[in-house]
């Protein structure tokens, strides 16, 4: 297993954040800061539908940027798709890299930058701290309020080969300016705000209990997991500005907290649906979470017992353990409510793959920060109880 | 008056982070990650007889670099001060600059990185986002768990003429990285880390009530804020390890706090003091903290109340105006604890001066983000009340 945590010091490491409703208008003045005379914009066709990469590059070229726009984006982005980015990069002799969109495109992005200054195949860089040259300037402008993407130090890659979702992690990826605009998320659609939303949720919750959190990380976990109590439900009901600003700054805590602290096995266990499904990350995370949750509860109770409070539950009087296992009811009737799906079978998954999935899901990266170890057969046991 | 909120926008910004006991050995791999071949190490004589700047320098040397240390630092330090350095940096030929100590180190140290890529005297980039020239490259590794300057886009330099403290408030004189190692504080005197403490406080207190903080920025002041209520009695009276941690970290947290979200009137209440009277600025934010609190109140009544809870007070089933009136109260008592001066007489300060003290205190930079606006009699009554 590798060990993140190669120097026993603990880290803490964010992009330059820009906020509020019209930041997306100082795009081009930030891209020329860091250097920007050319950009390579990375995005997607839905974002480019929505209308927001003309704004963006009205705003760049208002700078007196050129611009070359980079569409061939999909969700789970596959390392060959990665390196065909890559080369399309090189031959335009672009200087600065925007990302405009959702995790899919960011994470797109950060692999074109890391092949970018690296050598060989974007594959070779899975595993942490891997990336030893410095990428271009990255500036992102996050769509969706969930990946977190633009603020933290990971990417995830697809490994066409092997079907498996594969995490890059390594502070040279971080961007430097992530520019969060609420106004862009309103044309985001209901079922798209609920799955990211529990996957904001989810990367709270485990980086508040990951082994590597410390007291600079823990606030930020807790502030995300409050603030999705608060807004993600009237989010998704009435996309009213307020709550697509709570659950904003939602993501962005809850980015801020796991790229720091790392995450835990409702990752290690999302990850191969992913891979083997292509289904939506905010999905499988949501389905998962309970389960991996009450599995978690004893060994992290005091934690559990605070999430129990910022999930609105008064926990006045409560013994730890009775607080936190409020945790994964609170989870469970919070899913209800979005009418998101609760099964692995809904989402077309087959119960043979399980034993396959256990397996990866047991070498997946994020498993090393979770707060117990688990063996293949728990992993197996899990995947069967929401199947 | 200057307006620091030029575009309507909230920003978040911090270096990266690197914490724990033992983090100064890193300094060496940091600075040469930054580039540095040459290091010019700014300092001051106590540091040096304390034994950290050799356990710096050796780490540097570890990585091959040449060092030129520069400690010609005084408390408060002054404009000619910091040009003095700038040529003294100008001829060496360094590459990186790095700051081991308290405020004024560090302080000097970006006043130094100021000149060395802008031009013209240090007076001319008093005030908000004036240094337009990236400064090179930073590393601070602060010794005093106060001043919070290793993570904050500010730098106070004394103008020697109108012996006025003055703000250099800019994006870019952040450090790129900071370094805090809880090892370094044990050998920092009683009397510093009880006014030091004090200074941290007081950050995070007017950076909690500022007109520019946000939901970015509240957490980490009121986590300052409770692990001062913590920490700060116990790393006085014992300076055990657990205690000094907690202080550097509060210190770092409502460092990011006061850095995004600015200050407000004690800090230009204490301003004219340093400058007037060569005051060490923890104390007199002490001095000044619970009377301009007292007339804050009414202006931030929630935000009072939610720091009466991080000061311990149980204030479940109280009006947020009671619960908010216990806030000056604590700090008093925290100021009692400590023995630390509560009058400005005690401090050899002239009444016939507080007129004029008064009237920078208006024109200083921190007044702006106040939760309210005071008339200059109101500052002169604030002054007499502590005189």
């Amino acid at each position: 297993m590798m060990n993140c945590d190669d120097d026993a010091l603990l880290k803490f490491d964010i992009p330059e954040i820009i906020y509020g409703r019209g930041a997306l208008s100082g795009l081009g003045h930030c891209a020329e800061r860091v250097g920007g005379e050319k950009i390579f914009l990375v995005t997607d066709p839905g974002i480019i539908a929505a209308g927001w990469v003309d704004q963006a590059l009205k705003h760049l070229k208002q700078e007196g940027l050129h611009c070359v726009v980079y569409d061939n984006v999909v969700s789970n982005p596959r390392d060959f798709q990665i390196e065909q980015g890559a080369q399309h990069y090189a031959k335009t002799g672009c200087d600065v890299i925007v990302a405009v969109g959702g995790g899919s495109p960011i994470d797109t992005a950060k692999g074109i930058a890391v092949m970018a200054t690296n050598y060989g195949s974007i594959k070779e860089y899975v595993g942490c701290n891997l990336v030893s040259h410095p990428i271009p300037p990255l500036v992102c402008v996050p769509t969706t309020a969930g990946t977190g993407a633009d603020v933290s130090q990971f990417a995830v890659v697809l490994d066409s080969q092997k079907k498996m979702k594969q995490c890059i992690l390594s502070r040279a990826i971080m961007a430097d300016i992530s520019i969060i605009d609420p106004i862009v998320l309103q044309t985001k659609p209901r079922e798209l705000i609920a799955a990211t939303g529990m996957d904001t949720l989810t990367h709270a919750i485990e980086a508040y209990v990951s082994s590597l959190s410390w007291p600079m990380t823990d606030p930020h976990a807790v502030h995300a997991i409050e603030l999705v109590n608060e807004h993600l439900i009237m989010a998704v009901e009435n996309k009213h500005l307020p709550a697509l600003e709570g659950m904003a700054v939602a993501c962005l805590e809850a980015g801020i907290a796991f790229s720091n602290a790392i995450l835990g096995a409702v990752h290690a266990l999302a990850h191969p649906l992913g891979g083997l499904y292509d289904l939506h990350h905010g999905l499988v995370n949501s389905v998962m979470l309970p389960v991996v949750v009450r599995q978690n509860l004893s060994h992290a109770e005091d934690k559990f017992a605070r999430m129990a409070r910022a999930l609105g539950v008064e926990t006045r009087g409560m013994h730890p353990s009775e607080a936190a296992a409020h945790v994964p009811e609170r989870i469970e009737a919070l899913i209800n409510a979005l009418g998101l799906p609760k099964r692995l079978s809904e989402l077309g998954v087959s119960r043979e793959d399980i034993p396959a999935m256990a397996q990866m899901a047991q070498e997946d990266l994020c498993m090393l920060t979770n707060p117990c170890i688990y063996a293949t057969s728990d992993i197996e046991a899990m995947y069967h109880e929401v199947w």
